[in-house]
C-alpha cells in the first residue's frame, strides 16, 4: 500500500463510521416525513429516497473489514446498530458475531431469527462455536450439532466443557502436524498440497503415531535449514506448551513473557489437542486489565455503553448497595458524636477533609498495588516491606498535607488546638488508608477473590468512618 | 516439552523466585553473624557459607529466560534486587534490562558504571538502543555512536527523534527485503542463505530499487504456492502499513483489530524504513491499559512498587494536592451551612451519605466512559444519548436508593421530612454525578487532555462539594 492509500485507509475508519452515522441520520429524516405527511404519492417518492440510502450505505459497509463493521456496530446505540446489522448480516454475520464484544453480541443475537442464526454458525470452525454457543438459543444448538460430523461435534463438546478463563475454551485446532522422522523437502511439498495453512502458523507440530507431540518445527527453521535434513534434526524438542484446564491469563503471561505467536495444547498423556494463537491472548490481556479498571470502580462487567437503562442498573446496584450500607455506618459514626459538633460545629465541616484525603490516597495505594498482584510481582514475603513503605510515604503526606490544613483550620476558627488535631487525625486516617490499601487486596486474593473486586468501595467505606472516627473521637478528647 | 517437563517449569517461575529469596535471606543472615562476631577466624567460614550461597544462586539465575531474571528482579526489593542483579550482570545484562520496566531499569542502571553499560549497549539492536539511550550516561551514548557503523547510528539517531508514543520509536530494523520478479523458489534459496530469520517474521517485504514498498509476502504464501511463480504474482500489493510519526497505540490497535505479526513502517515517499511487531504492540496495549488505570486514581506513572519513599511521594503528591484544595473547597461549602448544622445537627450525620453515594456512582459512569473512549466507542454524536441514558440510571437510583435512605432517615430522627428532603439530595446528587460522569472526560478529551486524567479525584469533587450544598441547601429552605 503506497502512502495516500494508507492515509485513506486510516482516516476512513473513523470518519467512515461518521458517514455511516450521516446516512442513518438522513434516513431517520426520512423515515420522519413519511410519518409525518402520509398522502400516497408522497410516500412512494420517500420510499425511494429510503432505498437509495440503504443501498449507499450497504455499499459502504461492503468496503470494510469484518472488524471494521464490529467496531461501528460497539458505536452505534441500538436502533442504528440494528439498521446497520440488517444491512450486513446476510453476508457475513458469522465473522461479525466473532468480532463483537459479548454485551453487543447478545443485542445482535435476539435480532436474528433461528434460520438466521443457523446459517452463521454453520460457517464456524469448533472453537467458534463454542464461543458463541452460550448465547444461542437450546434448539439452535441442538440443530447445529447435528449437522456436524463427529470430530467437530467432539470439539465443540471439549471446547464447551471448559471455563472461560481455561486454556481449553481458548484453544483452536487449525494445526499442521508433521512426522520427526522424514525431511524437510517432504514437510516443504506436503505444505504446498495443503494450499492454505492456518492463521498465525509460525511452527508445525511434530507429533508420533499416537499423537503425543514430539517437538515443534519453527517455520523459520524449516526456511533457513538444509532440506535434506530430517525433521527431528531441526525441531525444537522442549516447546512451551499448556493444558486445557491450565489458567489462561497464566498462558496470556507466558505468550507475552516469551514473545509466542503460537503454542500447542496437550492433554495429561502428552497427546497434541490443539493450539493457542497470539490474537486470542492479546484479546484476554486486554480484557484482563479492563475488568481490573471495572472491577474496582465497582461494576460487575463490561458494559455495552448503548445498554439499555435497565441492564446499566443490574450491573452496577450490587456495589451501589454495598455503597450504601457502609455508607450508612460512616453517618452513625458521625451520629455518636452528634453531642461533640452540636457544641463545636467546625468539626462539621472540617471532618470531609479528613475522609476525602484519607480516600484519594488509600486509592492511590491499593491502585498500585492491584496492579502488581495482576502482574505478579507481589508475593507473601513483601508484605511487610511493602506495607512499611506505604506507611512512611502516608506519614510523610500526613504531617506536610496535614500541617498545612492544620493551619489553614486555625486561620479559619482561631484555634490552634483545632489546627492540632486536624493535623493528627489526618495523619493517623492516611496511616489506616495505608494499612488497608495494601491489606485489603492481599486478604482478597489470600481468600481466593479477585484483588480488584471493589477495591474502590471498601477503601473509601474503611476511611469514610475511619477518619469520621479518628477526628471526631480526638476532638472530643482534647477539644471539649 | 512432554507434560511432566512443562509442569516443572510452570512451577518453577513462582517456586524459584522462592528459591532466591530463600537464599538471598539466608545471606543476609551469614551477612549479620559476620557483622556482629567480628573473629577472624569466624570471618573466614562465613566467608566460605556466603560464597556458596552466592554460588548457588548463580547457577539457579543461569537457568532462568531473560524474561523471567526481570520478573524476579521486579519482585524483589532494592537491596535483594542488586545482590541478584550483580550476579547475572555480566552475562546478559542488555537483554534483561531491555525486559524489565522503565522504573525498575533506573534502579539498574544506576548500579553499573560506564563500562558495564558500554559492553551491555554494544550488543543492542539499534531500537533496543534508542529505547535505553534516555537513561544512560551522556558520555556513555557518546562513546557508543561512536563504536557504532554508519547505518547504525543513523537508525538510532532516527528512532531517538520521535516521541515515546509514536510509531518511529518502536520500529525495529530486522526485515528480510526482496524483489518483485524473482521466482518463490529463488526467495527460497535466498532466506536459506541467511541462515537465520528475524524473530516474529510472517512476511517478507517486496521493495523496488529504491527501497520503495511494492507489497509484503506472506510466508504462508510463500510454502503453499508453486516455486516457480513470481513474487509479484504471490504477494498482497496492499498491506496495512505504518508511518514513523503515527500514534503508536493506533498501530496496536490496528494489530489488535486486524490480527497482525509484523507490519512495514514507511516514509513520505513510500520507502520502507522499519518493521513493526506484534511483541511491541502487546507490550502497547498492556501499558496503555495500565496508565489508564493509574491515571484514574491520580498517579502520575507507573510505579516500581519497592521504589523509594521519595520517589512514590513524588509520583503521588501532584493529584493529593489538588484534592486538598477540592476537600477544602468541599468545607468551604458546609462552613456556609453551619448555622443550619448548629440548629439541627442530624444534617451533620447524613451528609456525607449522599456525598458518598453520589462519589461511587460518579465513579462508575466514568469508569464506563473513560473505557469506551479508550477504544474509540463514544463519538461526539453520541454524547447526548449517552447522557440521556446515564440520567435515566441516576434517577431510578435515586429514587429507589434515595427512598431506602429516606425512610432510614425518617426511622432514625423520626421526622418525615426529613426523610423527604435526603431522598431528593440523593437523586439531584446522583443526577450530578452522572451529568459530570460523562462531561469530565469527554471535555478532557475535547481539550486535549487524557481523559482518564485523575477522573476519580474530579468526579468525588464534583459529587463531595455539590452534594452537601443540595442536601445542606434543601434542608435549610425545607426544614428550618
Amino acid at each position: 500500500m503506497t502512502e495516500v492509500e494508507i492515509k485513506k485507509a486510516q482516516d476512513s475508519l473513523q470518519s467512515r463510521l461518521a458517514q455511516v452515522i450521516e446516512l442513518l441520520n438522513r434516513q431517520r429524516v426520512v423515515e420522519g416525513l413519511t410519518h409525518r405527511q402520509d398522502g400516497q404519492h408522497q410516500d412512494r417518492v420517500e420510499t425511494l429516497v429510503h432505498r437509495q440510502n440503504l443501498v449507499e450505505l450497504q455499499r459502504k459497509l461492503e468496503d470494510l473489514h469484518s472488524a471494521d463493521v464490529a467496531y461501528i456496530l460497539e458505536a452505534l446505540p441500538l436502533d442504528d446498530r440494528l439498521t446497520v446489522w440488517q444491512l450486513v448480516k446476510a453476508d457475513r454475520d458469522g465473522d461479525i458475531l466473532l468480532e463483537v464484544s459479548d454485551s453487543v453480541r447478545e443485542t445482535l443475537i435476539a435480532d436474528m431469527d433461528d434460520h438466521e442464526l443457523l446459517a452463521a454458525a454453520k460457517e464456524m470452525d469448533a472453537d467458534e462455536l463454542a464461543d458463541l454457543a452460550p448465547e444461542l438459543p437450546r434448539d439452535v444448538i441442538h440443530e447445529l450439532m447435528e449437522t456436524l460430523d463427529a470430530q467437530q461435534r467432539e470439539r465443540v463438546r471439549s471446547a464447551l466443557s471448559y471455563n472461560e478463563d481455561q486454556v481449553g475454551a481458548l484453544m483452536d485446532f487449525e494445526m499442521v502436524t508433521i512426522r520427526e522422522d522424514v525431511s524437510l523437502e517432504v514437510v516443504l511439498r506436503y505444505l504446498r498440497r495443503l494450499k492454505e495453512l492456518p492463521g498465525h502458523t509460525d511452527k508445525l507440530f511434530v507429533v508420533d503415531y499416537d499423537g503425543v507431540l514430539k517437538g515443534v518445527l519453527p517455520i523459520k527453521r524449516l526456511l533457513v535449514n538444509d532440506p535434506e535434513k530430517q525433521v527431528a534434526e531441526v525441531m525444537a524438542s522442549d516447546p512451551v506448551s499448556f493444558h486445557p484446564d491450565e489458567d489462561a491469563y497464566d498462558a496470556a503471561q507466558a505468550f507475552e513473557r516469551y514473545d509466542l505467536i503460537s503454542a500447542p495444547v496437550v492433554d495429561k498423556n502428552g497427546k497434541l489437542i490443539g493450539r493457542l494463537t497470539i490474537d486470542e491472548m492479546v484479546d484476554l490481556i486486554r480484557e484482563e486489565s479492563e475488568s481490573e479498571v471495572l472491577n474496582m470502580a465497582g461494576l460487575r462487567e463490561e458494559e455495552d455503553i448503548f445498554a439499555s437503562v435497565w441492564k446499566s442498573l443490574r450491573n452496577r446496584w450490587a456495589w451501589l448497595a454495598i455503597n450504601l450500607i457502609t455508607a450508612f455506618l460512616a453517618s452513625r459514626v458521625i451520629g455518636l458524636f452528634e453531642g461533640s459538633i452540636e457544641k463545636l460545629v467546625a468539626l462539621a465541616a472540617l471532618m470531609p477533609i479528613v475522609a476525602g484525603i484519607g480516600g484519594n490516597s488509600g486509592n492511590q495505594t491499593i491502585t498500585m498495588i492491584v496492579r502488581a498482584m495482576a502482574l505478579d510481582q507481589v508475593n507473601t514475603g513483601s508484605t511487610s516491606r511493602l506495607m512499611r513503605k506505604e506507611l512512611a510515604v502516608a506519614l510523610i503526606n500526613g504531617v506536610v498535607w496535614g500541617g498545612v490544613i492544620g493551619v489553614v483550620a486555625y486561620l479559619l476558627y482561631g484555634s490552634w488546638s483545632l489546627g492540632v488535631v486536624m493535623t493528627a487525625a489526618m495523619t493517623l486516617n492516611l496511616l489506616l488508608a495505608a494499612l488497608m490499601g495494601v491489606l485489603i487486596p492481599m486478604t482478597l486474593s489470600r481468600i481466593g477473590r479477585d484483588p480488584a473486586m471493589g477495591a474502590s468501595v471498601m477503601i473509601t467505606a474503611v476511611t469514610d468512618s475511619g477518619g469520621f472516627f479518628i477526628f471526631l473521637g480526638l476532638a472530643t478528647l482534647f477539644l471539649l
